[in-house]
Formats: structure tokens, sequence, C-alpha cells
């Protein structure tokens, strides 16, 4: 191997982001404002207040200030897990034998195994502010349950975790975790809310679902005194944390000479995408550079490539503020697909509406495949990766091997969000053979569409 | 904080080790040498050859080259998930209010979870370069099995894995994560081996041993073409290359100007403690600087503290060469301990006559109070610390707590082997209140002792 290039890039600690970027600042359109359930009018500042914190109001609304400082307090804590690696995946490239230069941003050193403990870092410092006792928070797979737990506990904030009761029965790893870390875990749905006694009460042997385990968070957050509700992902406020792990990727890539052509993330809520693209999608709103964005997403759920842009209900207890978004119907249930945190029948409104513009492509890939590409990843890179993460592995290596056939040299920024290691089930299910793809008819979707609330 | 030394010291890769560290060449008693069990004389190269690859006898033998070249190939897998972060606990130091500074040698920063990693590239690697088809191994906990999964993977050898029947039912995760990786695992003890068969003719009902699954995969090693047997622990040449680890410390020590008092490392087979501290007990044993030693073992299986030096089978099947070492006897049977990686009935031979010698301490701590330091530690460092690796933990905490009765600034070094990820089962239990304590009485030990063989 010729090339200078190290394996892995770590930043020193003095060359880490102080400032978190907002690409809203640079969007000449702006997303959509949330929508007041009740009302149907912009979401007020004192509404927000309501539910979430007050700093986190502040930057959920904020349009215009492009940077925003990191708190000393947050930086501290990014010190213990971050700079996550910028990693050339040289053993990759070799084994494609491709000339296309891969490069991948790894979020999966820490316990929390992703990049959510990013925000959920930010959301407890600005609780623990606020002078608050605790937050509240739904989790599915428990990836961002997790996070908030360690961040919690960090700043000694009481976490009440409701985790969907399908999830909390057969993925008891995290729900320890989680209970190791302090947080008060409670299969959703439960008889600690109106609404979950509610639901109850109308199906005692549902198995729980996150549009309900949300409507129980928020519930408990706004009735119980001081306490809010957080939320891990789709809100711009969480992409403008997760913004870190583009500066990162930034500042290693220019450390380095490095461009890259091609930015691939997978995209669920979007908070993973949004964070990594954001400051190279900054030089493209200037006008100073030139990027191809691709979101990938499953073809189980496809929001963006099969959904319409309108404004929809984030959750499907419709207790949280609407959002104009990519978005399949609030009341759209994917199949049992194993990426988990990809099951989300919107998109954040800042990448729905960078999409809308033609900013971003998309596209969709089939869990089967998504497996294939995520076990030919880990036995030459090392790392077993989370099958929410290999959507974009996938199509990468889709990439690079068009590379292969055109010659050209092109440079791969993906991001690796996290480690399988608590998604076992589904790896042994792909071993064993008995993984499925499922794609969603143009009648199921149409049925769900039907269903979006009518606003202009 | 005003220190300058940041909270993670990364290498860059040309400071990485290029050797290993042979401590035995320091050593002026050398450790007593393997014996044939059929003959009881030490064993020749040539009977070794039957079972392990030629230039791994050669390492196993090699008691005078005080540094060994890391071949190319290996060093390159190193840059893969090396080097590993040396952490300064800033959050820990904290929390317990010490004027002590604790650093930390992270190695589970991979897929295997541990440092196991470090010696499985190595043995696939020789392997591969004499030309064989692929090796076998036994597990238990899994740790182990999936190290030599992603090293055989990466060499394309074929992987046969004996893993204790009750861990391959109970613990499905790692062995899907060994599948992922391309491994062939056999809950152990099975119908293809005779002495599987035999086992399970007269147990049918066993949930199997790890002496049950060593003596299967020697077999299986021995009777086929192109195999053999690899182990990962308590052999000299794993030591050897575990010293990647202390190596690598010792070149971030020093870039820093850090000298460390008391280095720490929990003990099972020995081979993370042995690579840890290898090259600062070389400078002990040359006389350049001294330094303070600690092993750290399971009160439930003490066999530096309780156990006696002598010569013993390293397997409870009898098939292995015999070594004389600190053992309880190879037929003491641990409770159900969680910390599955140190429930070995002997010790590294390297590490035995090094405290034979007097030249290392050695403590045993109980189940209980090691969650609670794992628990303390993942709380405020953010890493879920596996069962094992926190022995060293509770220990490194208890050095600390002195200098704070004492005021001494000590400068503490320990070990974290790896993570806790696949050891949610024994956390539940610890959050649940249902973890007990064990230690053996003198009664049951002396039993044991008496069923030593009987050489001089």
């Amino acid at each position: 191997m010729s090339e200078k290039i190290p394996y892995k890039i770590y930043l020193e600690e003095h060359e880490m982001p102080k400032q978190w970027y907002n690409v809203r600042a640079d969007m000449q359109k702006k997303p959509a404002p949330l929508l007041n359930p009740a009302t149907l009018q912009p979401c007020t500042a004192e509404e927000l207040g309501n539910v979430f914190c007050d700093e986190l109001v502040k930057q959920e609304l904020n349009e215009t200030d492009r940077y925003i400082d990191i708190p000393e307090e947050i930086q501290e804590f990014y010190k213990m897990y971050r700079p996550s690696p910028l990693v050339r995946a040289y053993c990759l490239e070799k084994k494609l034998d491709t000339p296309a230069k891969i490069y991948y941003k790894f979020e999966g050193n820490n316990t929390s195994g992703s990049h959510k403990l990013n925000s959920a870092i930010a959301q407890a410092y600005y609780a623990k502010q606020q002078g608050l006792k605790g937050v509240t928070t739904e989790t599915g797979a428990g990836q961002w349950g997790t996070a908030l737990s360690m961040a919690c506990s960090y700043f000694d904030l009481d976490c009440q975790v409701y985790m969907v009761k399908c999830s909390y029965e057969q993925k008891p790893f995290r729900r320890e975790v989680m209970r190791t870390y302090g947080a008060n875990v409670t299969p959703s749905p439960s008889t600690t809310t109106e609404v979950g006694r509610k639901i109850l009460a109308e199906f005692p042997d549902t198995n729980g679902s996150l549009g309900c385990a949300i409507s129980e968070a928020v519930e408990k957050a706004t009735t119980q005194d001081g306490y809010r509700y957080v939320l891990g992902s789709v809100l711009s406020q969480v992409l403008l944390h997760q913004s870190v792990i583009g500066m990162e990727s930034k500042i290693a890539m220019d450390k380095y000479g490095i461009t890259p052509d091609i930015i691939i993330g997978c995209a669920g809520g979007g908070s993973n995408l949004g964070g990594l693209i954001s400051p190279f999608m900054g030089e493209k709103l200037r006008g100073e550079k030139d990027y191809r964005f691709i979101a990938v997403e499953p073809a189980s759920c496809p929001s963006l490539t099969r959904g319409v842009y309108a404004y929809d209900f984030c959750d499907t207890g419709k207790v949280c503020p609407l959002q104009k978004m990519y978005t399949l119907g609030s009341g759209f249930m994917p199949s049992a697909n194993h990426a988990g945190g990809l099951r989300y029948h919107g998109m954040s409104a800042v990448l729905s509406e960078l999409y809308d513009q033609g900013l971003m492509e998309a596209v969709s890939v089939e869990q089967t495949a998504v497996f294939e590409a995520a076990q030919q990843f880990a036995r030459v890179e090392g790392i077993l990766p989370a099958p929410e993460s290999s959507h974009a592995i996938k199509c990468a290596i889709d990439e690079a091997m068009k590379c292969k056939e055109t010659g050209e040299e092109k440079t791969i920024l993906f991001g690796l969000t996290g480690t399988g290691y608590f998604d076992m089930y589904a790896y042994g299910a792909y071993n064993d053979g008995r993984m499925s793809d499922y794609i969603p008819t143009d009648e199921e979707l149409q049925k769900s569409f039907d269903t979006l609330p009518k606003i202009d």
C-alpha cells in the first residue's frame, strides 16, 4: 500500500469541532414550520416548551444562525468517545478490486453502539441546565434509549423510557444496558399512562408500537412536574447535534486533502444522514462545491423514494406536532423489517426539503442484499455493522462497483452509524437463509396516503 | 481540567510496534518446560508440531530472542482495529475524588469485543503460511471463538469451533457472530469426534465443559489432514502476541512522559495481563525501573492466590501437554461465575514463574463487588465493561481509593480487555439483585489438589 492516508484518521482533541453547524441557515427555502395538532397553526415556542426543553425549542426554531456553540460540558463528554474514526476501507477496496476510494465515518465505538449519543448528551445537558428532574422518551430497538440512559446517568437525571413491548421482551439485552445506566424502562403500552391504559383496555394482547410508546412518553412528560420529552431523530435540533459527525469528517478529510465525490447515509428519521452531510451540503448550498448525496432507505419503508411530500403526524398517536415531510402516512405499518431504526413512516423536514429541491438523491434497497453487504463488509473490515448502517454499506459497494466498470477513481464517504451486536437474531435469520424481502404494493401505499391529514 | 494529557491517546500508524516483546528472554529463571502427557518428558518441537503450527511451536519454545518481528500482513491487520486507545479516566478520577491518575488501555473496540484478536490473527497467519486448510479450537463464552473466526475469515482459512454446549444454547449471539464470519460452530460434546461420542454415551445429558471441548478440538486437528489446533490463552506464544498491548501502552506513555506506579490486569489464563505488563516487566527484570504489578482473579477461581505451583494438565481431558503453573487442579470445577474468561483452573507458565519469584502480586475479588465497580465505571466512563475486565477495574478503584486516604498521586494503569455487550444476562442478574458470591472452601481446594499428577 503506497498511499499515505492511514487506515484510521483520528482528530486531535484541539481539532475537534467546537460548534454545531445549522444547515437551515444556508437554505434559501426553509423547511415548513411545525404545526400544532390542535389548531393546525405553526407551533409557538411556548407551545413547544410544554413538551421540549426551552433551549432545545430555541434550536428547533433557529433557522438563521449558521453555527451554534457546543457547550463546554458537552465538548468534555464528546472527548470520552469522540472523535470517531474516519476509516479508509482499504480492505474492502481490495476485496472489491475497485479504483474507488472508500471512506467511512464510524460512530459505533461507544456503548450505545451508534451515533445517537451525540444528540442524547446534548438533550440531557439542556434538560439539566433548565433544572429539570428528568426526561421521558420512547425506544424501539433500544439504541436511542441506551444513548439517553448513558447521557442522563452522566448528568444525574432521571430517565424514563417507554420501550415497545415486543422489543422489551425479545431484546432483553438493550433493556439491561439501560437499566445498568439507571434508566427506568417500562414496556409499552403500560398502565402508567392514560393513553396506555386505554390501549390496553381495547387491545389487551397488543405487542405495542413506536407510535403508542411516543404517546405514553409525551403524556408522562407533560403530566409530571420537572420533566420534558426528548426525541432521538427527525427533529431539526437532532440534525444540528448530529452535525458533529459531518464536521469531524470534513476536518479530517480537509487535513489530508481528500474531497468526497459521493456521500452516502442510511435514512430512517434522517438524523445520521443529516448530520453527516450537513457541512458538505452547506458548501453546496453556498455554491462553493458540489457533491452527490445519497439517502438509502429500506425498500420495505420507502418514505423518500415512494412517499409523498405533505404535512403529516410524526406519531401514530397524533399527539406530536405535524411536520411537512416525505411520508408514507402515519398509519403505515412497515413489515417486520429487522432494521428497526429505519422503520419510520416519515423523514426529517430538513432532509425532505433538500430532497424536494433536488439537492439530494435517494435509493431503496432490499433487506437480504443489505445483509449480504453487511457480511461482506464484516469479513474484510472487521466490524459487524448494524442492519441500519448496512443500508449505506450496500449503496457504497454498489457505487464502488460502478467505478470498477467505468474505471473512475471516485472518492466515496459513507456513514457507518453503529454496530450490530444487539441484532444477532437478524444475522441468525440471514445465516439460516430465513430472511425475506418485502416491498409494499402501490395499493397498500395509496391506502395509507388516503389517511393523511388534508392541509395545504 | 488543566492537564495537557488528552482523554484518549492514539498512536500514529508509524508509531505502532513492529515487534513483539518476548519477556522470557529477560527472565533469569525461565518457566519450566511443557511435558508430554504420555512420557512426562519435555515436549520436543516435533511433538508439539503435531498439534500446533510450526512457526508457533518455535515461538512457544523461544526463550532467548527478546524481540520477534511482527509480519507485515499482521501489522496491516492490526491497523484495522489498532492502535487501541490509552484512555485517561478523568471522569472516574473526578467521581472517586482521588489524587491518583488512572489510565486504561481499552482493547474492546473490535467486533470480537476483546484483546483476543491480537493473537488470533497471528495464529491464523502462521497457519496460512504453513499452507494449512484450517484450524480447530474450543470456546466457552465465545470471545476467543469470535476472534479466531474473524482472523480465519480474513485469511480465508476454515475455522472449526467447539463451543461448550450450554454456552452454544444460552449465548446464541456470539455463535451467530462466528457464523457470520463463516466459522463452523459445533456444540460440544458432539458426535463429530471419538472423545465426544464417548462422553455422550456416558453422560447423554451433559452441558459440556471447556475441558471436553478442548479434547474434541485437539482430536479434530490431529485427525484431519491440513489442520492444527490453536489456543487463545495460557501459552507463552499467546503472551508474546499480546505484548502488543503493553508495547503500545508504553510507547504512548513514554510519548507523554507518564510513568505508571501500578499496573493492573485481570487474570484467567493470563494472556491479557501478560501482554500488558511484558515490556514494563522487562524493565524491572533488567533492573532499569520498578513497577508494582497486580493480577486480579475471581475469588471463585483463585489459582494464584490459593493455588499451588506444580505441574498440572492444561485441560480436563488430559490430552494437552502438562505445564508447571499455579493451579487449582485440572479437576477443579469453578462455580457458575459469570466471568467466563476467568474460569480457568491454571495460569500462564510465564506469569506463574514471575509470581513465584515475587515480581508480581495477586489479589482476588468477589463477583458482586466486581459488578458494582463495573456499573460505576460504565456510568462515568461510558464503556460497559466485560465482567472479566471489571476485575481489573475493581482493583484499580481500590488502589485509587487508597491514594485518596494517603493523598498520594500515584499513576495507575489497568487493562480494560473488552466490552460486556454479550454479558447482559449477568448484568441483568446484578440489576435484579440475583447475583451471588462464591468462595471455595479449603476442603474443596484440598480435594482438588489431591488429584494433581505427582511430578517433581
